[in-house]
């Protein structure tokens, strides 16, 4: 991996200052087209050795691009509230917006390359890791991400080298601390993992760029040509998304069954026993919010179903039964102006509970693969690779700790159209039934088709669908709430530890 | 301030049963009245006595309205990353935008009254923070708030009653904890500091409500009216601003000389000289950046000045000296959806620098009594109330440890002229001068006034305006260099620690 940046690569003065200006004139040129047409994010990251220029790289962009649009962050190991949400966070709300530059000092790859250096995690523990990197990277890419990832190589004796140089100069000095100097006692360690690291996660949809960062010169300049290469290539390809998708292939029976209508509508509870249980469910999640494992995890209640079919009243119900300082109700409206210059999950991202708190989502990211897809909103590439992109992101969740229960409530065409009138009628002012409801019903097939499809691709075993027969609301509630406190039991009463840190 | 809330107010559970119902239906309409019109936003704060019922005020609260429209947030003493910004920080991210309801668990409050009682601050350092209170609040309301402010209060031997009632009932021990105990010891000390903390702060744009906590259903009824009487007269209020407003005063001096016009514009600056100086200053900020004191504090620089006035190039050689990973530039332009719905002063809220770190503003917030008074985007009594405003603002940084250097960059028209014209020619493409540029220009004599003014009204011993003279770059750019350089070794250098837990 690191072969061709061991070979003493340099740039003489006079070459260096002839081309800079060019290519200073060129990366302005195209970061402002960049931002006018708020074109795509780039996601540059900075990674490597020690010595290898890491710094000094990052403030020439800067001072080569215009600094007002870049988003410059550095990350070193976590900090005490950031371990209390999942590990991919703060990356997750660090992501520049279409239009900007994010330069990346530090990043995903840096924890698990340390750890991995000093010993304490298995194999698997890495394998899965990267494989997890790899998927979200990709998702990056398929929401329109260019990602260049830089990773500045030094030869064993060449890093000694310039750590005593850079200590030397008084300018540079302060670059070289303690951690440097004991870091490079582990040259061997670090590059055998950081190898084999790269190798696993040079995708082609965002390889790694290994650069000798032994010459200022010559590592600026390769850093400033590919960026501008990359992102001129990336505006000449032609936008349009018209690759070869393989048509969506739907599951058709051939009888009449399938997930939604083997649901037993009938189902109901009447006013005396729903009274009961709901006293007893309500009594028992009131005691598991505050059960001492919970403050390991954390919950999130995603919640689905037709218009009408009950989601406010079940969640009223759960809520009930939680102090209100403990969760946040997030109801998901149209996408707002900063939400709509990120990938679709970013609006979900933002409300990821930390850890013992509770988020309910009132209609959720599963609206890529509903609503979305029926009413082409999205591409058939979008919503058909989001079936992947939705179970990453749950079992990442999962692993992390945060446990998501998801719901669809079902009710039939005729009680909705029951529901509908009755709103009209009695509550007309509070819950009015606009032109969009009517009109949904019309497309009701094709968002039958899009839940069965939705249920079969990510029902996992760390994050099933539990389908509710919602005809009856008594009935729906109280599967609800017992579904999430039978849920909760199980988790919660596992001898296993919680996974935190990978 | 206590007295009508020890007088044993009570209400049957016949009476109670017969007003919940139309309470609640009216709270709702209401509630979701302030949705659709994205009105205003209600800021209510929970406070008050342990056992005296502010948890289950929230969950009856949440109980009687949409609770997916309502924001709860938990203030419990701040982490650790939140004591590395502003104390006022975390509060300002947890505002609820127009057409919600937020409510606060703990408040801006709740910290000043727990170091009174454990009897850590001189009595000054309270009264300043409660004044400071005072104005941020009014802040908030011109801005459009609502806010309630409750203070639940119990007898000193209700308190214990209560308590003990509390743990007998296993639905609602968990409520009480060893530290509930513990603070009914200091009863007296808490009953002195947070009668004189609610007198003080007991202002007619957001009085106090001190409500009697023995009994639930007295509680619960109290606060619910009170919230829905105060929104309905809210809406009830005329919304138009006409209340009378002194018609803005200006100095007129009788000659022409003002603060702009006494700049000494020809002052210039050679090539060598420039080099030589620029080199230096760099030098010198670059080893103030890393400045053990610097660690303590964080540093925003504040650019004003016309249109090519040259802020960017002055930042231009600002970043050049500094490590790219600890600053970051923010270039104000207009605001977003999520912005639009927040208090003007939110856009610069979000960008505070933690410490050690720095936030370039490339126009800021005093584009309130610039473009915004100049423009008439905002009403008179607006832009006349920012200054006030402003000056907290900066006054709390600055006690927070967050150094505010603040620069106006001030050319000639000729010179403007001169360098739009260059623009228009040489860079076209990069600097579009767009339409609004012109315009602006024909406005010069409004803006002018409206410099001078803000120049004295904001130009503080803490944050002082620096003016400078612009129309030769290369002199500017050192002059602005050279004034970030002198402020910083002046503080930094200073015996006296930085303030920052009050």
């Amino acid at each position: 991996m690191f072969e061709s940046a061991e070979l003493g690569h340099k740039i003489d003065k006079k070459a260096f200052n002839e081309e800079v200006p060019r290519l200073r004139a060129a990366l302005l040129e195209t970061q402002l087209e960049l931002l006018q047409k708020a074109a795509f994010p780039v996601i540059i990251l900075i990674s490597g050795l020690d010595g290898a220029g890491k710094g000094e790289t990052i403030n020439i962009l800067h001072e080569w691009m215009d600094p007002r649009f870049i988003m410059t962050c550095a990350f070193a190991a976590p900090s005490g509230d950031e371990r209390e949400y999942p590990f991919m966070w703060r990356f997750w709300h660090a992501l520049p917006p279409r239009g900007r530059v994010g330069i990346f000092s530090g990043s995903w790859y840096s924890e698990p390359i340390a750890r991995q250096v000093a010993d304490d995690q298995p194999d698997e523990a890495l394998s899965q890791h990267m494989d997890q990197i790899n998927r979200f990277e990709a998702m990056l890419v398929n929401e329109g991400a260019l990602i260049l990832k830089f990773w500045f190589h030094l030869p064993k004796d060449g890093q000694r080298k310039r750590l005593k140089a850079l200590e030397k100069d008084p300018r540079t000095a302060w670059r070289v601390t303690k951690e440097s100097w004991a870091r490079t006692k582990t040259y061997d360690k670090l590059q055998q993992t950081a190898g084999h690291v790269l190798r696993v996660t040079n995708t082609p949809w965002a390889p790694w760029i290994v650069v000798e960062g032994t010459d200022d010169r010559y590592r600026s300049l390769t850093v400033g040509k590919i960026i501008l290469d990359a992102m001129r290539k990336r505006f000449a390809e032609t936008l349009d998304q018209n690759f070869p998708v393989a048509p969506p292939i739907t599951l058709k029976t051939t009888d009449s069954l399938d997930v939604l209508t083997a649901l037993d509508l009938t189902k109901k509870l009447e006013k005396d026993d729903y009274k009961t249980q709901l006293a007893k469910w309500q009594g028992r999640l009131s005691e598991l919010a505050r059960h001492p494992a919970f403050a390991r995890h954390a919950l999130i209640l995603a919640f689905e179903g037709m218009d009408a079919a009950g989601k406010g009243g079940a969640i009223r119900r759960i809520t009930a039964a939680l102090d209100a300082r403990q969760y946040q109700i997030v109801p998901i409206a149209a996408p707002t102006e900063e939400e709509r210059v990120q990938p679709y999950l970013w609006r979900f991202w933002r409300h990821v509970p930390h850890v013992g708190r509770i988020t309910i989502f009132d209609r959720t990211w599963y609206g890529r693969v509903l609503v979305e897809r029926v009413e082409e909103f999205c591409s058939n590439a979008d919503w058909l690779r989001a079936y992947a992109e939705i179970n990453d992101f749950e079992n990442e969740l999962y692993d992390d700790g945060v446990i998501v229960i998801k719901f669809w409530l079902q009710i039939s065409a005729q009680e909705q159209l029951r529901r509908f009138k009755e709103r009209e009628k009695v509550e007309f002012k509070r819950f009015k039934i606009t032109e969009e409801d009517w009109r949904n019903r019309e497309k009701s097939k094709d968002y039958h088709t899009a839940v069965c499809d939705m249920v079969d691709r990510t029902s996992t075993g760390k994050s099933p669908w539990i389908l509710i027969e919602a005809e009856d609301k008594n009935y729906a509630r109280i599967r609800v709430l017992s579904a999430v406190c039978e849920r909760l039991e199980t988790i919660l009463n596992a001898p296993e530890a919680r996974k935190r840190q990978r």
